[in-house]
């Protein structure tokens, strides 16, 4: 069976078992989601910077603290991703396979959209996705855009890119504005620099795409962007999922249709 | 001058001084905002009850504890809505032009998108607004659907109510759902016994209007839910405006076309 023909209850269930690979291209119709979990004092200043910054931060669940489930996830949050990053006082201590030594009950876990969601529906279109055709995990850049900061955190924006030939790019940004609770539309098109990056063949997370001739590079707000604002902030601890290897909900992509 | 040509300077400028009235039909192009403000120790749990209901609840600013203006009201939030509402302990304790001598340091303000905002749309679009002919206030319901809840807050769905024309309903639906942070597309067509509304004469909130031979009663969701919540969850202290009597803000309507 491909990986795009799993349910999400099979992925979650090779993930349990040890599989540890990008989720890009895993269950066709599916909704995938970023996991930031921290501590309960916490989440308030991170419920607002999510209100403050709703492209890179759409949530679509919130836990009560402790919860290890979540109602579009019916899995567990602790060991059903493919792998984790374990952060204390914003350093990455960890990158893991599973969570459950270092999991507190004091611990509220939001799972933010992610925009592999609507990567079928740009396959549907007729829009080609590099790096699934690669088979490796989305490019991902730091850029020099500043979060609105809420609370105690701050952080920059954090973007995946997909190169999309120049005649296919609005067609790439109709289909995917009909998706807003995943990042909606670009938020850049075709100048990297504006957004202070000088090397796309070294991004921050993920692994480097070939930009054919003719092709642009294009930017959506992406999920990480919670990581770097804990990374720059410094709370005590926090969990998020390694970034490309995401939580795969119960809710269907056109859950998410606008 | 017209209401409707007033900018939202000057129309907060009126209800500064003493001007009681419905603000619907006010500031052609600018939109509309419900309030509520509660202790800062009760921030969280709306914030995360607005997540959970957000076509009833569309959260489009949260100030820091105790800020009387909001980075799209530059006006005072104490002062410059028509009328308030405040509560004690869930109970309405005082309905008031002037909340100053009640306010506290310690609360968190929060600007909820509100319907008035699409009326200039419908209005442009040809479907007629009756409150708007009428010069009254629009008519609210509490229904029989409950919110999910979120910490210590629950409540039940509050609906504005507009008949429109049989022939215009899909257009009104068509007009609104492209304004999501506004309560965007009806929750309701035709049927307020399936809402729990056996009388539409008499609101919970606003005034009764004429539903005429081939208009069917249409209802959005109402950015009066938090009030519902509050009375129900009862909060210590809470401040809200009076249902109609809403803020107008420095946003533009086209801010938050989808």
């Amino acid at each position: 069976m491909t990986n795009a023909a799993l349910t999400p209850a099979e992925a979650r269930a090779k993930f349990r078992a040890g599989l540890r690979v990008p989720t890009s291209g895993f269950c066709a119709g599916w909704a995938q989601a970023n996991l930031i979990s921290l501590p309960r004092d916490h989440a308030y200043d991170f419920l607002l910077f999510a209100q403050r910054n709703p492209q890179a931060c759409p949530v679509l669940d919130v836990t009560e603290p402790g919860e290890t489930s979540a109602s579009i996830f019916s899995g567990d949050l602790r060991t059903d991703l493919p792998a984790y990053r374990v952060y204390r006082d914003g350093e990455l201590v960890d990158e893991c396979a599973d969570v459950t030594g270092v999991w507190r009950d004091d611990l509220v876990s939001f799972l933010v959209g992610c925009s592999f969601t609507f990567e079928t529906a740009l396959l549907d279109a007729g829009v080609p996705v590099r790096h699934i055709e690669a088979g490796t995990n989305v490019p991902m850049y730091r850029t020099n855009r500043e979060c609105r900061p809420a609370g105690r955190l701050s952080g920059s924006l954090v973007v995946s890119m997909r190169p999309v030939p120049a005649e296919l790019v609005p067609l790439a940004v109709r289909v995917t504005a009909r998706y807003p609770a995943v990042h909606g539309a670009p938020v850049h098109v075709g100048s990297p620099g504006l957004l202070g990056l000088e090397d796309l063949d070294h991004p921050d997370f993920g692994d480097a795409v070939e930009i054919r001739p003719g092709e642009l590079p294009v930017f959506w707000a992406c999920g990480v962007t919670p990581q770097a604002a804990v990374m720059r902030s410094r709370p005590p601890f926090a969990i998020g999922h390694a970034p490309g290897h995401m939580a795969i909900t119960d809710a269907r992509d056109h859950d998410y249709l606008s």
